[in-house]
């Protein structure tokens, strides 16, 4: 936002490195600062991080000690913790990330408590007029199946419409807060012997589609929590890409955490015990249709546990 | 919000009470699930407690036993825990309000992390055509002194014609939010043929004043101490409204709890090293000004302290 | 422990009922302060409780407004909220335990961190002569699967004679506490002259083995993670006979939850993608040991999953 | 404990230096990976760090903008912000620790719950001979004005066989533990055809003075706290000369932040509103003791008062 923001960021890229003898991760250490461009103003990007892959096995074997021995390296050791949820050992690594985000995606994002966060805020200062409008392919209609998601994207007109009426209020809404704040700059003159409306009060007329930046910092365990629930199909596109972001960021940083977390989480499914007769069913020779036949589920559970099965 | 809920709410005013054993206050019991209004159309009310004063007690006195024998009474251990910052026997009580506010104060009140949430999701559900307007005597200047907060009321012409703007604008957006619902009700026709954009994404376009609501549980520990920030002189003024209204609930629920609160908490200051050397200096027969002109307190530091001790 | 702490619970327990308006379950104020006995000198009771399984669903109402609408009942909706973790409606409820643990099974339980708690502290008060001691069937060697666990019970004698030995040690290190304290009591007499050692020193000698006590106080979602956790086979057997204690409590008090909990949670199983793979396999008609040779799972996961569809 | 955790540490500190471009604190660099002993075989030793004094400076002009411009310098800026408690900025520092400390200790120590903590387990690893005596100076009664705490220490001959029945003890559990495990090693021989107890059962035979140990991950803000609550005269002795080490650590990692909270916190004190008053009567020229007999403060309170003026 400030001028002398950026510009103390750029300070850091320019800094030389300097030696020490903490956990060092190399492929993250060349990603360290760079914005990774995300939605149409936003962006991700580590400020710092503490740990490694090697950090997650020094706090298991600390744990579980002679335990562990029979684990003969450290990624076998990190996917039997994955898959066991043996959760706090991921918890001694941790990142720092500076993210500028849309106000309504930030309201989801900060549901999460266990992080730590600092908000710029627009009670002290004055927010840009930068506000998120949706590429003409993630405009669509509210879906049928999914109470809270999207189903079909608008044509092309249509969904021009829509974004040319969110960006005209956008802009409806900032000409008024610039106007209440009657505070010069960008070429607005100040309006001699008119208030000055607070801050505090002037940012309540602006829409949730307007950004805003914090840092984020989280421990991994929960990091991983956190993407699992926004990486997945039902959250709301724009955290997703937040999340995806912050997915390939990870996959750099910890790559052996993050090959464990994609395998026995992303791309793994739970079983309820109804849901595991069935599939015991099928072990002992049976036919889904038949099994799901004459199981208890409800309709709208078979249908979830098709999916689970790629049989739908 | 929607009428089904209130009737729901309607339900248990109506109800018969039932016998438990219990605590219970019967000073709370006559307020549970009535409305307490807040700013224009806000509101907080109590839907559950658990605990009372005497709950308090029967914690402390497991975790110190015999140490709290020669505390003769219950109000004199309450007091004895608060000011020495024994704060987990608070911990024991819980309380659960139903709260409707603005965002923009839910975006604040968030950032108290230990709590409970559940949130009206504007993903699932359609937001009503409620908005926050300051009444006249609460729209101020930006505050020279407290870069945070409020100055000078307007006067009468000014303050209506930032209400004026306030409003027109939260209507327009609403308007739009309408409009890319496309849904029928409250006598706005269905636009056959039209899309209904997602509400996930229609919901982009409403401003920070608009009105959502949510179910908070928090324990009284935590409560206190989002009610000491909360009630603060600095503290946005919308917040502060909403604090000032569960102060007077909690008052109600645990009266010796609350007196302690009031006197060890919010009628109290921290005096740093360098303010107790002048205090220090007081009660030796030194001169206050000649003191504060003796120490290292920054200018900022010596307007501070003579606030706190009444001499400004 | 002490008579007078005995003493104001059966007060409570004697104390008539007064009438709530508060959500109320009858099937737990039957079992409201009644002690559960667990292990040789432990208990588990219910001191307080906030909610019901009513109020898990207008906390889902409140959120998900419209969208829960089609669920027709509220068991049906708190079985989808069970299955798709929606966790928040279940932080609505709150319990609050009184337990009497062995320390070594509270060293274990206080790593939930998500939870409030009042220890007995041995700082200020004097801990009884009470220790743990296994009964024979619960002495039993090394695991040699399962680096954390216990394998075959020991024959009787051994079995006895270990079970002398703890106690042996445990009357030592207590006797020793008895001599260190000097404090009269229970038929011991003062030694006069000679030094009083404070508490907090003296109750270093004893072992992990003896009982402290606290109020432990948790949110439905996090006890209902806790024992997912604690009722696990690969629990220690010490604190799974608390965690299967408590969950007939919460059985009995919100049993539409504990319901869900037991089909989602207890009854069922996470499948990694590797192990999906296999079980989709499965659907397609093919054959589970052929299935398995032409995974790239390990063995040890080839065991788990022959385990988890019950093929082992 | 094992001798390969020993190696794993020389190797981290024989390692050389890598480049980093995050915030490195040349002072801390020097004691990272070193051990700084604690009690007779405790230690504490910074195993990685995340952040320095411009980290926080950096995090909060990001959430108070504009407002922080009228701080000159960083250091004039963290005072600001410990002042004025506000405490997220320094929530983005992050300390690793490895601790080996008495399990009495660790017991207290876990009580503070914003931590990720692994500690090494009994139930997989056997514990080595090693527990806490006192040192004789540090062998004291119980106090009389304090219940939790100790008076007056013991004359030599006294505390001499105060140790000596705590090393007997505590030798003669560890004896017993090594039977029960019947485990080869340290020159013990294993007893063929007998029983190896589990090591879960086993250990409940240690007393509370053995030493566990635990990598300690947490932010400076809520490291703060705990320094602040540990470092207390009413802390235990043996848990304070933990908190002194680790405070000596931070004062080489953030020595702003560290000297702003040696003023603000450490060094200041808490007035009640009724404290406050008889404050105020000093600057009005009272005389103290004339103060205090006017004022309502308890016999208690006027002594804790007259104990924060110097005045007692």
């Amino acid at each position: 936002m400030d001028d002398d923001r950026l510009q103390q960021l750029q300070h850091l890229l320019d800094a030389e490195p300097v030696p020490t003898r903490r956990p060092t991760v190399a492929t993250l250490e060349d990603k360290l600062f760079h914005i990774v461009p995300v939605l149409d103003h936003g962006f991700v990007r580590v400020v710092d991080y503490m740990g490694d892959d090697a950090a997650i096995v020094q706090a298991a074997r600390v744990s579980y000690g002679r335990g562990t021995k029979s684990m003969r390296n450290d990624r076998g050791l990190i996917r039997y913790l994955m898959r066991h949820r043996h959760t706090t050992p991921f918890e001694m690594c941790e990142l720092k990330l500076h993210v500028k985000l849309p106000i309504f995606v930030a309201r989801q994002w900060i549901r999460h408590r266990t992080a730590n966060v600092n908000e710029y805020s627009a009670r002290y200062s004055i927010l840009d007029r930068e506000f998120y409008v949706p590429e003409p392919e993630h405009v669509a209609v509210q879906s049928e199946s999914n109470r809270q998601g999207r189903g079909e994207v608008l044509d092309a007109a249509q969904a021009q419409a829509v974004r040319d009426l969110l960006r005209r209020d956008a802009l409806t809404t900032y000409e008024s807060y610039e106007h209440l704040l009657n505070d010069a700059g960008d070429g607005v003159p100040l309006r001699e012997g008119e208030p000055q409306v607070a801050r505090e009060l002037a940012r309540v007329n602006l829409t949730l589609a307007y950004y805003t930046q914090w840092y984020w910092k989280v421990d991994l365990h929960n990091l991983l929590h956190f993407l699992s629930l926004r990486m997945d199909a039902h959250a709301q596109y724009e955290i997703r890409v937040y999340a995806e972001a912050i997915g390939a960021l990870v996959a750099a940083w910890v790559p052996q955490a993050w090959e464990a977390f994609a395998d026995y989480r992303l791309g793994g499914a739970f079983f309820s015990k109804q849901e595991l007769d069935v599939v015991r069913g099928l072990v002992a020779g049976g036919d889904l249709d038949t099994l799901l036949g004459g199981s208890d589920l409800s309709g709208r559970e078979k249908t979830e546990l098709r999916h689970k099965l790629g049989a739908d």
